[in-house]
């Protein structure tokens, strides 16, 4: 049915070009990305209900003062706050040390009322701190971003219920998953194989049961290669680099390219565009994300489900341990 | 000039058909283990003269009695004594509790002079024992089988210099290095996910640059998929189930299958073959692997290379903390 509503949404925002051709049903980002948070309320209210005022709670940890850092973490809270997470903003110094950002992870896994702990990235300090260290400080079991190692080796081997899924490939299986294409005996291509994106948006894939090809800069006959994905998920980080040509006919195409490029007739001078060339992309694709408003307000919903689903475990262990 | 030895030893064994048809060379498991293992041998004389005595030293830790883990360990003993690391079987019984298994791991965990540390799988307990609990409460730098989630986090994610590589795509991997085909822009194709063969790699190929496929039990299309590698790579655990005429030309096989099917000819009635039907995949491949003598023999090479890895690893902690 949500596919249907999505089609539905497609022929308002597409189908008015006046054109016959077949247009890609656009895939929205913001709209399924509130179904999640108008979800993820309801779950709150009724755990609120049954374990006598009980809320999920989440720590975003900040190192320094980036403008960026601000404005995603402000995004982070707001999102919490509809919801009805418990999110605190911790803010260290620039001047804070390693050691002092490890204590602070430290004394949030320690603390048995949070459920969820984000670090902040990049960490913003005059000192030299060692990034992968403070990520992997943090408890699985409150690693709601699943930046941690533990947690990519449970996605990578396939224990998808004992792990947390980081949110922006976790956001893309829900885009994928409202368009109601099966993954499962589908090839998908995934362009890039970063931490945050493409190696485990390729677990998950492949443990949906698609066949999967991962490629990188290094692959040589990129084209080719994605003429023959089903499903398509790029993120490359570079600006409308997968030409519409390249698609396959009916393919559904997830962009999570977010590149800023020039634009004259803008008064900011650029507009953002993805990974993928929109315009010619959705000439072919069969379903599409568009850029900005698809992969992008995912992420954000997605950390709120992983809180959500920590906040759940914690409560089964907690009844388990009574 | 090893690819070239290989070369010669095939001429050896199969350019003595008097066929003028291509034919594959033959990478031999057993020739390019004992490679590895007489590299291991210099490596550990040169420790034990330059640090007064010292030994890399290993623990294989079983429970219970099976006949085929009997035999396993006995190899991983054998081949650990040849090259000088120091190798101790501790033995459980089959009566021994989930609570005794994990004690007898924590202790070799804390014992600084043991610096790898296996548990035999399956164990073979009359008790329930969960095995994913047994084998992350091996110290992740003692991991030698590469099996912690820690582990597979790590190689999933790109960070191979700091972890322990499963030791049967390790082998794969050295015995496509004897090739002397480089990895990097190739499009490799993986047949089979599991946790010891298939994912782990994905992983390998992929981090050493190769355009990587994987291929499963619902892949729809395999012969299509496996047309397309240049280097393959087979654990299906299927017998001859990749045949011949589905394989590129030139490609490189690698083939981890080890089945036993029915053979009137043999006394025992039966005899061993791999994943991929050996005498037309030979045919067109360009470098093949056989079953038996192939990547069998590689598997404990690569365990003992991860001991004497670890071992320097030791060292250059032990240094460091002086």
């Amino acid at each position: 049915m949500l596919s249907l509503v999505s089609r539905s949404f497609c022929l308002m925002v597409s189908g008015c070009q006046g054109s016959r051709r077949s247009i890609a049903t656009v895939i929205s980002g913001n709209k399924t990305s509130k179904l999640v948070r108008d979800r993820l309320r309801n779950d709150v209210e009724k755990m609120k209900v049954q374990f006598s005022g009980f809320r999920p709670s989440l720590v975003v940890l900040q190192v320094g003062d980036r403008d960026d850092s601000n404005l995603y973490i402000s995004t982070k809270l707001k999102a919490a706050a509809e919801i009805g997470i418990d999110a605190k903003h911790v803010r260290l110094p620039s001047s804070a040390t390693q050691a002092e950002v490890l204590q602070s992870v430290l004394s949030v896994n320690e603390n048995p009322s949070v459920h969820g702990l984000i670090v902040q990235l990049p960490l913003d300090s005059v000192n030299r701190i060692d990034t992968e260290l403070v990520t992997n400080a943090v408890s699985p079991d409150k690693d709601v971003d699943g930046l941690s190692c533990i947690n990519a080796g449970k996605l990578s081997r396939g224990d998808l219920k004992d792990c947390f899924i980081p949110c922006t490939p976790n956001g893309c299986m829900e885009l994928i998953r409202q368009t109601g294409v099966s993954v499962a005996g589908k090839h998908a291509v995934v362009i890039g194989r970063s931490k945050i994106v493409g190696a485990p948006m390729h677990d998950l894939l492949l443990w949906n049961h698609a066949t999967v090809t991962t490629c990188h800069s290094k692959t040589p006959d990129l084209p080719e290669q994605v003429s023959r994905a089903d499903i398509l998920v790029v993120g490359a980080g570079r600006a409308e680099m997968v030409r519409g040509e390249w698609v396959k006919q009916g393919a559904v195409v997830i962009d999570c390219g977010i590149n800023h490029v020039p634009d004259e007739t803008r008064a900011s001078g650029k507009r953002v565009v993805g990974d993928v060339h929109y315009a010619s992309a959705n000439q072919r694709a069969g379903f599409i994300t568009p850029v900005p408003g698809g992969v992008g307000p995912m992420t954000v919903a997605m950390l709120m489900e992983n809180t959500v689903q920590s906040a759940h475990r914690f409560i089964l262990r907690h009844q388990a341990d009574r």
